[in-house]
Formats: structure tokens, sequence, C-alpha cells
């Protein structure tokens, strides 16, 4: 996959909105949705964002605009799960972007045509655009066990320098964003205590992560090798991976998070393709005083093996502060360059065993935090394990997650010579338990 | 749901091979599974054991010898996949037990149209007989837990004793019986080394387990009370969660289980249903010198409460032995019975803290691993950890599985009073790493 024409700063849309400074939308990104009018009976079908629109593609594919291979792409992602065009694989997700380029570039002789497919972003709603199969979530910032690791007094393990760590997680409960995610129940221990109790979970947090969508798959006992695992990934979305600290530290031991993860997972509605991403890649690196990695994880020191340099924000809004219409202030400002492996690593590492990924599947990058102060992507490390509140601005500080609270991710990527591009916005709010104990 | 006359030892099939001493498919037993006759290209659909037979239930639905919600239940399981019936939810399920029963059993007037339906199973292949949503495996066995401490000098953690202890497990890579299973290449550390080498894996393991169909779900945020859990479960299976020891010790900190679980997980191709293993079950209890559980655990100590008491038998056949023909030797005899928590624990608990489950999903018991000697569900515990190699009969010793190993595992219930019902069999093949390092 290269760079091309629909990588250009200087193509511009037809539509006003898609050229607009700031806008996450312009026409070099053309990220996929599921999506229908909010409160309708109409069916779900893919769409594609431009500007403030969408275009509506189970419209789009009852006119005359594209042909041939990108005919039969958006007439696949005019269905209500995008797993029919994934099925068709790269080429044909190759063609789909290429068609929508230049169907809405300035001077398309299809303007009108097209213009009579878009639904205001204002007025949709999304769903999770596929069918995910499995979904497995990855350990990957060497920032994040740091942070974990220090107010427990511990070490990062020996094998993170060595393997991306992971863990299966649930898909049942993986939403889109504007979830509603009641807070837990379940077991924990207090502090000395021996005995656990059961109670609503105290130490609520979410994880801000990347989301992979594999377009293709592999079979059972052929992995993929590094150098092809790009390839493999149809495009990445905004994920929170909501975690129950308290739960999570009581029953982690020996086989890992279960009821502290399984409760919610929100994905972001859009899917930024890899190719719309193509331009902002970093060169892959390992620091001298790191272990390099073993042959299978291996790969040269430029830019077609490195990290998506992916800017990301987090902020939260009280209960409160939403029905007031306050602005969200900024808690955390990283970039997804900073994971110590990349997407490509995982999914050869996913693959080395025998596992085979299929088209559909969804990876979590795990929580991605920086090196810095204010780079961190969950609570539990910006609050030192809950010992420091954090201000999330108009007044209100937060040790964990409350009743209420709106969880906010942002993620965009920025170059010079090269558009901005965004991935709009992956919230969702707490509620409060519904089970009493 | 209560014991009735499908249950009663007198009533006989008019197929003979029903009514053998010995079968695991009396008439008092109707598994199902998803069949078609070996080498065609018939549609896959279910089907219902009987002796040495199968009945076609797309042939039955054919046919006029059922009404009402019978016929609406092998109409949806005469289906390639058995989730149709599942979402008609247990009255349904009732139903096709039942009119089976009557229909199979001696003086049906409509003997001659069943027969014409039948096929012989030594004819038949199957697949996995549901789309699966989430797969979850749960670590309920004490004695296994303990005697995978032993090796290793450490103790049970004390969280075993609160909770039936879980993690998501990989839904691709689980296939029916007859998998052929290849060995997976990984990381690993020798005894003494600080840096992994990568290669096939060197101490490749089963995990005798029994799984659980879950037939009627809930939603997120609505827990299943564990007086209701039992009902959620359509039926039971066989599960085979192959396991590489080596790849799991260095890479389980601090996430649990991945590559060295994710490469094959084997079902028995029969569900035998929740109905038919109602005479099995054991007045539920735990020893005062434990813990008693948290309320939502906690249940009166009797039978409508406690464990199925499921004979268990592993055997392991080299690629020798099997080209010869020779008969497997017992390895371990052991009882679901001994499992420190129910399924019904493990469902109450899994939903308490909001986690949805889904009809299809797929539940593995973990590790069955009964006190006494020669009850040890995996090769790790038979071997303390490999040290000491045990006899697979025929002049074989196994530490860990050798390539071309067949891996048996056979399941039954007996009880005093009732018919003897199987589960048929759950076996998998060991292949070659098929990749090089």
């Amino acid at each position: 996959m290269n760079l091309n024409h629909t990588h250009e700063l200087s193509r511009r849309s037809w539509l006003a909105s898609a050229n607009e400074v700031g806008t996450d939308f312009p026409l070099q990104n053309l990220p996929l949705s599921v999506f229908r009018r909010r409160n309708s009976a109409e069916p779900w079908r893919g769409g594609v964002a431009i500007g403030d629109q969408i275009v509506d593609l189970a419209a789009l594919a009852q006119t005359n605009c594209s042909r041939g291979e990108a005919a039969k792409a958006i007439e696949a992602a005019a269905a209500p799960k995008l797993n029919g065009l994934l099925d068709l694989g790269p080429n044909a997700w190759r063609a789909l972007r290429h068609s929508l380029f230049a169907l809405l570039e300035v001077g398309c002789t299809d303007e009108a045509t097209v213009r009579a497919t878009l639904v205001a972003q204002g007025e949709a709603e999304y769903t999770v655009p596929l069918n995910i199969g499995d979904y497995t979530d990855f350990y990957t910032s060497l920032d994040h066990a740091l942070n974990c690791s220090r107010p427990l007094g511990t070490t990062v393990g020996a094998n993170f320098d060595w393997l991306p760590i992971a863990y299966h997680g649930r898909v049942s409960s993986i939403d889109v964003s504007g979830q509603q995610v009641y807070r837990p129940m379940g077991q924990y221990v207090s502090n000395g205590a021996s005995v656990p109790v059961f109670g609503a979970c105290q130490r609520l947090d979410y994880e801000l992560e990347i989301g992979a969508i594999i377009g293709t798959g592999n079979s059972r006992g052929t992995p993929i090798p590094l150098a092809e695992a790009q390839e493999h990934i149809f495009g990445l979305c905004l994920l929170n991976d909501w975690s129950a600290r308290d739960v999570q530290a009581w029953e982690m031991q020996p086989l890992g998070p279960f009821l502290s993860k399984n409760f919610a997972t929100t994905v972001s509605p859009w899917i930024v393709t890899t190719e719309a991403l193509l331009p902002y890649r970093e060169a892959w690196s390992r620091v001298a005083a790191r272990p390099q990695p073993l042959a299978y994880l291996c790969s040269p020191f430029n830019r077609a093996w490195g990290a998506f340099d992916i800017n990301l924000e987090v902020s939260i809004l009280g209960a409160q502060q939403l029905a007031k219409g306050l602005q969200p202030r900024s808690l955390t400002r990283t970039s997804f360059r900073h994971q110590y492996w990349t997407l490509g690593q995982m999914i050869a590492h996913h693959t080395i065993g025998g596992c085979n990924l299929q088209s559909g599947d969804l990876i979590g990058s795990g929580t991605i935090s920086g090196p810095s102060e204010g780079e961190a992507g969950a609570l539990i490390e910006l609050t030192e394990g809950g010992a420091k509140p954090v201000d999330i601005g108009h007044g209100e500080t937060r040790r964990f997650l409350e009743d209420g609270d709106t969880v906010i991710f942002r993620g965009w990527c920025e170059r010079e010579g090269y558009a901005r591009i965004g991935f709009g916005t992956n919230y969702g709010t707490v509620l409060p338990s519904p089970v009493c104990d």
C-alpha cells in the first residue's frame, strides 16, 4: 500500500464542511460506519463521513456513479454490517476509497447525485459496524505498565520486552459510542482484609485504546508474517476498555481479568481505513537499552514498519457539567506512537502459535500512555492508584469514575504536508449499579 | 425442570441398538448434533442420537410425525446450526425431547416413517453444532489447582475459595471431535535462562473439561440469579482445552493464558441436554473446613443445586498404536461431581458484574481432576510437571504429548434405577508444527 493522490493535501471536496479547518472528516479521510437516522425504523447501512455529512452507501448503491470493483464494494457496504465488504478484500476496500474520493472531489460531474445521498451527521445514530467474531486486548504500553506497577511497588514482568502480552476479551458487551455502562457489582478486598466483600465497584476506570479491525484472516496453523501483517488490518477506531480496578485486583490471579473487564467495551462509530492512515506512520525503532525482538517480531528501522502517530485526548464530564452544557477539560494528551509494540507485531505474535484470525475480529491495543506527565490513558495512572485526585475541570476532581460521568475520547492525525484527519468521538456514560446487595 | 417419564429405566425403543447394554444413546438420552454423511456434499443439519443411528431432523421435519411446538423445534433444529432451536427457548427444547421420545419408543405407530429418517452414525461426520458467540473457560477444580501448584512449590490463590475463576477463550479455533491440532510454535524459557527461545512447544498437554452450551442469555446489567442459572443451560458436551505449558508459563503474567490456549479447542459432537442429565445430579455441599460462599453463590445443600455426576475417562493412543488398531488404555477416571463450583455458580458469577451471556455461548468447566491418584485431567498433573512419565499402554510412556498422539475423552452417567447415558467420544490428534524456526 502506497501514498497516492487520495493523500494529497491540495485536494478539496465540493462539500464546504469537508474543507473547514479542524474537521475530522476531510476528503482525505473517508472513514466508514453503520448508521441510520436517529429514532427512525430505517435499516442500518454503511456510511462514509465527509465534513458534517454521511454518504449513505445504500442510497449510493442505487445510483450509477461507480463501476466495477468499486460498485461491488459499495453494494457490500450498504448492508447492516460491514463484514461483507471486509470479505471482498483489500483491492475492494481501496476501490471504495478511490471511487468515493472521485465522487466527492471538486469538479465531479455526479455531484448532484451524490449530494442527494447525504445524511447530516447530526441526524444520525450508529451501531457496532461489524459482527465481531473474537476480541483480543493487548498490553503494549511500557509507560502504562510502569505507571501501574509503581503504586504497587512491583516491576514490569520480564516477558514485556519479548512479546506483546494479550488476553481474550468479551464480544457480547461491546457497544458503540454512547454506550450506557452500568457500574458493575463484584467481589473485592479492602486494604488489609483477608475476606472479600460484595458490592458496587468503588474503583471504576476507563482505558484509552485504539481498536484495529481485522480485514482478512488466516487459517489455523498458518501464521501471518510481520511483513504482511499490516495488509490484514482494515482500519482503526477508538476503544474504551472500561475496567473495575478493585474487582480486577482480587480476581485476576492466575488467569487474568474477567468480570473486571467484560461488563462493557465501547468502540467509536467511525473506522478510519489503513490507507487513510498511511501518511502518519513513524519509523520503527527499539532503543538500544532494551532487548531487540526475536526474529518473527523484528523489522527494519523505517517508516514502513512503525507505529501510527495518532493524537489522543481524554476528558470526563460529570453529570452536572453535562447538564449545564460545559465544555470538557483535557485530562490526557498522548499519541499511539508511544506503544512498545506495533499493530503489525501484535498480529504476527497473535498468529505465531497457530491461532486463526478472522475477518471482523477486533484487536485492542491496550491502554495508551505516553512517557510524560498528563499522558496516562487511565485514572489509576493519573491518580497514582487513587491516591491523588485529578482535576477534571469546572471545580471537580476524580479519583475514579462516579455515576453519571461521561468519558470522552478523541483522536486525530496531523503531519506537515498532509491533511488533518480525525476519528470523531468515543464517549460512554456511567449508570448506577442496577443490582442491590 | 423435573424428572418425568422420559427418565424411566423401563422404557425401550423399537430400535434394538438403543436397548443394548453399554450404549451411550438409549431412549433416555437423545442428545443433539449437526451432521451429514461423510464425504458428501449434503447440507449440514441437526440430528438426534439413538443407539447406533441418527434421527435426521431435516428428514423428520418433512414428515407429519410431530405437531405444534415440537414440530417448530424440529424444523428449527433441521438447520446447519442449532442456534435457531436455542432461540425458541426451554419449552421448545422440552417439546423436542418428548416428541422424539414418543416417536422412538416401542409401540409408536409412526415407526416406519421415523425409521426412514435414520442415518447410521458410522456413516456420519459432524461439525461444531452452534455459532458460538463467546467462549469462557473456568478454573473450578480444587484438585487441579492443588496438583498444578505442588510441583511449583506455590499455593492455590486465596480467591479460589470465593469465586469461580475464569478467563475468556478463543472462539475461532474451536472445532469438533476429530480436530487436527498443529503443535504450536512459541516463546518459552528454559530452566534457569533469563531470555526466551522461539520454537515448537515442548510441553503440549490436554485439559479434560465439560462444555456447557448457554441456551438463553441475559441483558447487559441484569445478572442471572443462581436459582435460575440451571434453566439457562441447553446442554453439555466434552471439551478438550489443549494447552502449551511452556508457552503458558512464560506468557501468562499478568493477563492470563493467550497463545498457550488459543491454537485449538475441541468439543464433542453430541450435546446431552440438561433435561436428560437431571437424574444424575448430586447434592450441593461445601465442607465446613472451607469458607461458605457469598450470598449470590450460596444455595441449599440438596440435589436441586448440586453437580452432575458425569464419569470421565481419558486415554492417549500413539501414532503407531493407532495404526495397529490397538485399544487405548485408561489414563484417568474421574467425575465432574468433584468440581469446587457448579455450573450454576459459574453462570451466576459470570453475570453478576453485568456481563451479558448469549444463546450459543460456550462455557468450559476448567480442567476436571478428582481427589485420588489417577483422577487428574491433564498430563502436567499426572506426570508431576513432566517429572514422572506416565504409562499410556502397550509399552509407551509420555511426559507430554508427541506428534501423532490422539487424545480421547469419554463421558457417561450411571445411577441406580436410571439408564446409563453417554456423551460419545471427543478425540483430537497432534500434528507436527507447520512452521520452521
